[in-house]
């Protein structure tokens, strides 16, 4: 059955079609509003269940995430020998995960930090409140 | 001179820097806020001066740009071999460009559409306030 298209010619994709497509992927960005500004910054990142979790160090602007702040996080690709491409965006709430036991378990999840970088000993978690994707027709 | 390093441990990079960067790949991400939501989403996109242009569909939530919102436009670029890595982020005002003579001068400047999507007749600039990179150290 073919994708449903949406208004500018691209495929919609399903949930579980998004969160495929972003366990593909090492690098997504987070976005959210800090001090009135939208920001957008890379992070590498895992997906734990539906909740996209990373590492952040202390005094990133993201670190308001304590708040529960309302972020978004959007992965994508493009092949420029295929001329295809998908992207998908989370909607959501970021919180730092504070349990010694659940920190201890995302461990192990294979993130792979940034090299030659600072240690970035906070876990964020996204839990997401929307999940939503779009890919290129006939990818 | 080395570069001044962040928090993060991550090189800062001059404007000049940022630019050349942002010149060098063809897909970035506008993010922005809609009905409270915080929405990233990839563009194909060209440097004019120090603007950001890029087209939309008619329907784009990004048409809210008509208002002149505050967006964000993120790129960035990882090796995974050299495992270095930037990203730079333009922060400023997008607006509709709806002078004929602009659009037409815009229209030659390069800019690669989507494959199989429909047509994008919509021109949007950003005019950055701000535009900030980072990069691995050493890269």
């Amino acid at each position: 059955m073919p994708l449903p298209i949406d208004h500018a010619g691209m495929e919609v994709l399903s949930f579980d079609s998004c969160l495929s497509l972003l366990a593909a992927v090492p690098v997504g960005r987070v976005g959210f509003v800090a001090n009135g500004e939208v920001v957008v910054l890379p992070v590498n990142f895992v997906i734990d269940g539906q909740a996209v979790v990373f590492r952040t160090a202390s005094g990133s602007k993201l670190f308001g995430a304590e708040d529960k702040n309302v972020v978004a996080f959007e992965a994508d690709n493009y092949d420029d020998i295929t001329e295809s491409g998908w992207s998908v965006l989370v909607n959501g709430r970021a919180e730092v995960v504070e349990d010694d036991a659940e920190i201890g378990r995302l461990s192990r999840l294979g993130l792979q930090p940034w090299p030659n970088a600072l240690d970035r000993p906070f876990w964020i978690r996204i839990s997401p409140t929307s999940v939503t994707g779009r890919r290129t027709p006939g990818s």
